[in-house]
């Protein structure tokens, strides 16, 4: 009865072991999800007013770009940054979710390939799924920071069928920030092969040690042949909002989000007053976050350094690190962590980055953490990890 | 530099007339909006309260496949049908759109076949395209009432690649409400073709003069191979919350569902609280919802009656009527509406029928009428629409 890209589309990795925590619960055991980036931190309380205040009597459609308002405060958002960015390039999507399929589908057929440095946000491989394109990694690894590879190991992946790049920055898995030097070649690549830029910047202000953050909308003679894909989630600690956006000044593209955007009539109402909210009033908390999410990096980054035989490059940004653990594979350690052990009635659940890769094989041994709790919360789960590791190592692998 | 799929993209038929309404408007005429279903009933205050009193401080992701609570409420719904449902077989979903979507994607690939009796809901053809799909239209006709034609018409349009049928019932544009011997006969033909039967069933209590709404799920022996598609928007009168949801019976199919969710990670999760007290409190508001589109469909027909030349049955369900009018082409006539016409700085906009029909020349003087205001509004708006059709037979095609 099913179709193939039904049978075959992944189930996510972030969340397909989350029955072995579920069980673990019905246990009694209190589980640390640094699986997840789901924050703790609170959503602002701007954002839950406006929501509150919603003045209609009438829940409606909106436009299917998005409200007026809400395309108004993203550009200035950006003009904040010194890019200038007009309403009009602005359309609200329903999550970064809709922004990455909405993109993807604008610029691709079925058949066609698109690159992204791996490992890489899982969920990318499932939309590139249901819109039946084929993702093909650049290499990138943890000895390095994941850093981006030579031009040449990038150019010889880019085939007829190769319709654009996709990069992440601040990268979700890997923490990692591109440096200006490095969004610049991804931008020369794109022209020299006519490939389209699909610039994840979610994490945009999540960005440590005096480091600044380069937009691809920032990088010269690619007006036409990028576009940043955007969310309030994060930014906001709210998730669970589904606001998203895209920003682009090729106006085709933007047409064509426009008309698949119809098809779906229009992203959530009430949710786009609380991210207009944040968006005016993000100077009253943006900084205290990012501060925090700076003190846990340091707390993850330090007790990981505790773990004999792991290995990490310290985080630049967003708010997950991609780590190699000292165990053979990676995911049954994670179960084990839920079915099998706990400190205190307690134990950690990381994600396994095998799924964060498109090769086959690769990340078996590594985990992606994301440091979504307080930092004594977040010291007592990495300890957990640590001792669960030892454990693991002598009890079960041993 | 765009791909095929987005440069062929459908704009909607319901949407894409808008710039013409508010280029009206910035010359001062107010617009009768009876081209979508946008209804002005207030949204239930228990609703609005829900959404006010989200208890907590972190407004996170919920899981892919909704909140426990509000699959238990959708299947104590089914339960006041004398329909078993249980909270497992129910998928929330991001609006009914995202239920079309993701249940076409679960049951075909690109270039499979799925059938739809024609006229539909407009956005089927935009979710097909996305899903590289090609829906093949079952005529009806406006003589006829838009009745399904006998099975030998159906069976004749399968083909090896025919993967499903469609139904929408009460049906968007025509307001027809199928028999259960017409649901019966689409169970059949599914069972001896190997079809899924997707069935739209958004509008399930608005079906008047005493007929009786038949749901899918109450056809015997397709329990695996159909679903229901549907939505809060009308039903609460809340079309921006954007929550929708799939009930089916089939646990591979559900188990897609939930794998294309974990790439969106989740349905917005304020709304769902909305949607929670929607289906808690129905009783405190349904009935009255109901009589009030009756009244409507009342006006709608009555007016339709008076306009010499037009054509309908009277509608059954739903808050539409597709009408055949007396002019050669129905969206020249929508357009001149919005541009050249007006009585006391007012005009009417419906909707073109032509984008409601896959065959290309089918509908070209047909309209749909969405019959979303109050009862002395729509009356002045359809007397609107008549004098606005005298003038254009005499002056512009006369």
């Amino acid at each position: 009865m099913l179709s193939h890209r039904g049978n075959t589309m992944p189930a996510s990795p972030i969340r397909r072991l989350i029955p072995y925590a579920n069980e673990a619960k019905r246990k009694g055991i209190e589980v640390y999800h640094l699986n997840i980036g789901q924050p703790d931190i609170p959503t602002p309380p701007e954002i839950f007013e406006a929501i509150r205040n919603f003045p209609d009597k009438v829940l409606p459609y909106g436009p299917s770009e998005g409200l007026p308002e809400t395309r108004e405060v993203i550009a200035d958002y950006f003009r904040r940054y010194g890019i200038e960015v007009s309403p009009d390039e602005v359309f609200i999507t329903t999550g970064g979710s809709e922004a990455i399929i909405f993109s993807l589908m604008a610029i691709t057929d079925p058949g066609d390939e698109v690159l992204i440095p791996e490992p890489f946000y899982t969920n990318y491989g499932g939309f590139a799924h249901m819109s039946s394109v084929r993702l093909v990694p650049i290499p990138t690894s943890v000895e390095d920071g994941f850093r981006l590879p030579p031009d040449e190991v990038i150019e010889e992946r880019i085939t007829e069928r190769t319709r654009g790049i996709i990069i992440i920055t601040p990268n979700n898995p890997t923490g990692t920030v591109y440096t200006r030097e490095e969004m610049e070649r991804i931008g020369r690549i794109a022209k020299k092969h006519n490939l389209f830029v699909f610039s994840d910047e979610v994490y945009r202000e999540f960005v440590f040690d005096g480091k600044r953050h380069t937009s691809i909308l920032e990088i010269e003679g690619i007006e036409d042949r990028c576009a940043v894909l955007d969310s309030i989630s994060k930014r906001f600690s709210a998730c669970g909002a589904r606001i998203g956006f895209v920003v682009s000044r090729n106006k085709k593209f933007l047409d064509a989000l426009l008309r698949f955007g119809q098809a779906r009539l229009c992203p959530p109402t009430i949710e786009q007053m609380g991210a207009i909210a944040g968006f005016k009033y993000m100077n009253n908390f943006m900084q205290d976050m990012v501060d925090e999410y700076r003190r846990r990096r340091d707390v993850v980054y330090e007790e990981i350094m505790k773990i004999e035989g792991a290995f990490t490059l310290k985080p630049e940004g967003a708010f997950y690190t991609v780590v190699r653990l000292p165990v053979k594979n990676a995911e049954d350690f994670i179960i084990w962590m839920l079915t099998s052990f706990s400190v205190d009635g307690k134990t950690t659940m990381v994600a396994p980055a095998n799924g964060f890769y498109a090769t086959p094989g690769k990340g078996e041994d590594e985990v992606r953490i994301a440091y979504v709790l307080e930092v004594e919360k977040l010291r007592h789960a990495m300890e957990i990890l640590r001792l669960g590791i030892e454990r693991y190592r002598n009890e079960v692998e041993g």
